[in-house]
């Protein structure tokens, strides 16, 4: 099996893959849409893409990739985003002056690095497990790293001091893809489910997002995610993102989808797959 | 007045500062929560931050921190991201061998820079604004950096290229804040008002997202803005934003509050404030 995602290797969507289909052959890829394009052109036979972090929010350009192409859920997976500060062998945490990594990392790790390295640089770069690396091919001893752990494994860095964070509950969900038609991914039996749908509701439906949950309450099925996003250019009209619980295959689900549709303008079933579990 | 945002001088924050209330005292912040902490303490009249990203999503630490301090949202702003490329005076954009900013404005700025500086190097920097000021600076022609308007206004930049962001449809939804309990904040008549809350729902209510939104639809009060985001290490439990129509002044609006206080755990009215304009 071949599975896409975007970064270079040692990245966090690198960390998704690994959690959520162990020893396969990674597709590093420099974009979203290359990603997405990977999938639908049967290129490999999965894609692992961010979709929502717990401080950030949704990733709106992820939605977007995934109503314009013809891929579907398949699963997911929420993994903890841990830094740690890594360098060559021979390093030592005490003789670091510089520090390479994303900004919004070195800003999640500001803390950690006002105490304990007050006078190292903080040098920006595109990625952290670019800046990884970058480290290891440098080969100094008083330059680092912030990264996610298999960062150092990949290029054989040691870590100097691990989850050095400020934040511990910064999470990222990860969607995994399969190419559209393809054949139905079977859940082992007992697994919950989930479907997710993205929907735009008809112009002067007066309620009508509140007619459009009442499709699942009347049907006791659960919401577990609901976000609605204004359409630029169209201040009046919203896309709606829902997660609820259940798959297309049961007929309470087909029925308020059915019921939806009286009241949509457009709609989009994204894939039905396992409620994932959370890692790290 | 003074006004504080997070960033530096020439940031698209500061952009939103001078949208919102012309010419003020600025006070450039180095975090959102000191942007907070000057509010609530009565350091300046007013804070500026984001709040959502039409490709990013939601700002979830801003709302962690209109949840912890005691301000109110007074007024609101959405302004079109526009990137634009400068460098001092005499520069060319044939010249140009290097182009500084923040990691997430050099990708966006991808395909312009690809096709008309395909030999530049694009250099990561914490953030725009911060790369202009840099790039002045140091007055070098060849070195140019991809920052806001307002900051080639500031640092005495040359706009090489405007407008070079590959996607058009990038808004930024800013929100004032003034300190809690101060007087009330009075729009012109006829402005019309919206509120927002965030609230979690009492455990094991049956359908309680559901009821939630049914107490603003029984009064025919419009949602503008519906999230749910999981409270992390309690999977089963979510906070919910909503913004709808009408001021915590208005009866019916008073009524579907009281009524929505009956199923939740906790709730918090972060303000009611004027439908805010799009610039840019």
């Amino acid at each position: 099996m071949r599975v896409a995602f975007q970064g270079e290797i040692g990245a966090f969507s690198e960390e998704a893959v690994w959690a959520l289909y162990g020893e396969v052959e990674v597709a590093p890829s420099p974009s979203m849409e290359a990603v997405f394009e990977a999938v639908e052109a049967g290129r490999v036979e999965r894609g692992v893409v961010p979709i929502e972090n717990s401080l950030f929010g949704s990733v709106h350009v992820n939605y977007d990739l995934l109503r314009a192409h013809a891929v579907q859920i398949v699963g997911e997976l929420k993994l903890r985003i841990r830094h740690h500060l890594m360098a060559v062998p021979g390093a030592t945490l005490g003789g670091v002056r510089r520090v390479h990594s994303h900004p919004q990392a070195l800003g999640q790790c500001q803390t950690f690095l006002r105490r304990q390295l007050p006078h190292a640089e903080a040098v920006p770069a595109y990625d952290t497990a670019g800046a990884a690396k970058m480290v290891a091919a440098g080969g100094a001893t008083d330059v680092a790293a912030i990264a996610p752990e298999r960062a150092a494994l990949e290029y054989g860095l040691d870590v100097l001091a691990a989850d050095i964070e400020s934040h511990h509950q910064n999470y990222t969900r990860f969607l995994a893809l399969a190419r559209d038609g393809g054949p139905l991914i079977l859940a082992e039996a007992g697994t919950p489910l989930k479907t997710s749908i993205v929907f735009a509701l008809r112009e002067n439906v007066p309620g009508a997002l509140f007619k459009s949950l009442a499709v699942f309450a009347l049907r006791d099925l659960d919401l577990f995610k609901v976000e609605s996003r204004p359409l630029v250019g169209s201040p009046d009209n919203y896309l709606f993102y829902l997660d609820f619980e259940g798959s297309i295959a049961d007929e309470p689900v087909q029925r308020a989808l059915d019921h939806l549709g009286e009241i949509t303008a457009e709609m989009k079933v994204l894939g039905s797959y396992p409620q994932g579990r959370t890692v790290g």
